[in-house]
């Protein structure tokens, strides 16, 4: 079921190289300066299907300043109250797709957010999403809903998220990309090694180039790219190589894992994947972490990441409050 | 705002008496006997509107061999998990109006049932509720929507449960009561002091009467009075002398009491109570207990407690997973 041939390279390359970075850029960060800020994913729910005593429904909250949460399953905010993450920040909801475990929680937190604040958030879900919301009769003032389709869905300061399709069942069902800006800065490495000058700072900065002796250094000469974090979440879908192309050098694939090798057959035909389907894309993609969630109470812990580790090491089985930092990386 | 006056005795009064009793019951238990079981009320969400840290959404478990759910906020199914209350025998569940914390945890929890064993719940809704439930497109086969009325609602073995009518806002809005059935039994400290032999009570449960020495033993003489046991449920309600009348003589009303007197203006502006007023209402109904629910996180729970048992002195502050039995009552 899973391929063991080697990704094949270029096929699945969607980012761009650090050169092409560069020119795109440069003029970006002299007008508006880039913010360093912490991002991180915290799985408030890890089950599939139904709850456990130890694994609530699906939800994962990225935290990039705003908070966006990805799926909404039911008691999202209890769990979010009893994770000391506020959600008053709450920026927008994105709903995969419309299975009852993965969008119960979002009616209750709308009214809870709604009564403290008076303000709107985004729910992005596919389509049938807005007749569900218009039998439960919930103040519109409180929610603006869109409709979830392929590409950029919503844009924050530094970041987008962008949707892509996946196979699951026969329901419209979608992953979700973060994806965070590009940008350079000036590299005190190399501008320490040339003798830099406070004057050769300010030079550099506002005209693009700088003389140091009688040499003519140029910005980009001391330039390094900084990549934007990437963080993919499969949402609910059988084994798809398109998704190690669209994973491509993630820093986190969150990729469902609903079942090990021993249910493989189940996967297939409930559209879902097992551990060891998901370390595969996470190999293909050259993704920096895997992180599997969204569990079947069948499936043994143990067996799901011993599978998954076969073919990829850094692997995590997520767990109900468990929190990701993905770190900030220099790329020159 | 709370009148003072005493009860107004016969107004109110809609239980029968102890001979009415018997005559009623004698056939009924010759043709099925009854068993006796056990009567719980466990609170699984004591909040209103929005949850806390320590307090879920609306939902009360009536255990009698049958589960019953009156009300079923977010997260239900999660709470009966965390207090060990098996969902598998979950008769019916009973929604006592259609605002958001007391219904949104019927669908996972129908959707967990109906996975799991494939066989119906029935769910007691006001009418919009078949619209949401079209909206949500959970497998038909999982339940049976039944319009919320006044009245008989649904019989289950030795107990019935109905609905009356509530004032809370503008909403279709109904409380509850559960009454188990009356019966009598054979005192044996009656037949023990006439001296029955075995033959005496062969013959008095089997033709109604015996004979010791020269005299004639009928069955009422040695007939004691059993009275079913009954519970009361505001739902969600203003102030309402309507309620004590209903709850006569109940073993236990729950009411709810969203604030304490300070606020007593906005519970008559929200379609609510106060716990002074609650315990007005036990007082008028000569309950045995009260228990309050469904708090304002602005309310303190020991004034609420104190301004209640000004007023009834056997009053409890529900607190999520607490349990408390209905203890049977000989009544001869």
């Amino acid at each position: 079921m899973v391929p063991r041939g080697k990704p094949k390279r270029g096929q699945a390359r969607l980012v761009k190289t650090p050169r092409e970075f560069l020119a795109e850029t440069v003029e970006r960060n002299k007008t508006k300066p880039f913010r360093n800020k912490h991002l991180s994913a915290t799985f408030l729910g890890t089950a599939s299907a139904t709850p456990t005593r130890k694994r609530g429904m699906p939800s994962i909250a990225i935290k990039y300043d705003d908070l966006l949460l990805w799926d909404c399953g039911e008691g999202c905010q209890m769990e979010m109250m009893r994770r000391r993450i506020g959600s008053g920040s709450v920026k927008a909801v994105f709903l995969t797709h419309l299975h009852l475990d993965h969008f119960l929680g979002v009616f209750g937190l709308v009214k809870t957010l709604g009564m403290a604040r008076q303000r709107r958030i985004d729910i992005f879900a596919p389509d049938r999403f807005r007749k569900i919301m218009d039998a439960m009769e919930i103040d519109p003032s409180f929610f603006s809903t869109k409709e979830m389709e392929v590409g950029k869905l919503y844009s924050g300061d530094q970041y987008d998220v962008s949707a892509f399709r996946v196979k699951h069942r026969n329901i419209d069902s979608f992953g979700l990309v973060f994806k965070e800006q590009e940008r350079t800065r000036i590299d005190t490495e190399k501008t320490g090694a040339l003798g830099f000058s406070q004057q050769n700072y300010v030079d550099i900065s506002t005209q693009g180039e700088t003389i140091i002796g009688e040499k003519k250094i140029g910005i980009e000469e001391v330039l390094v790219c900084v990549k934007g974090r990437k963080i993919i979440y499969s949402g609910d879908t059988v084994y798809d190589e398109r998704i190690a192309q669209i994973a491509e050098g993630a820093d986190l694939l969150i990729h469902e894992a609903t079942y090990t090798e021993e249910f493989a057959d189940l996967a297939a035909k409930n559209g879902h994947s097992t551990a060891r389907q998901a370390a595969e894309i996470a190999r293909m993609a050259g993704a920096k972490k895997l992180v599997l969630t969204h569990f079947s109470r069948m499936c043994s812990n143990d067996v799901l990441e011993r599978e998954a580790k076969e073919l990829f090491e850094n692997t995590l089985i997520a767990k109900d409050g468990m929190k990701v930092e993905v770190k900030q990386e220099k790329w020159a």
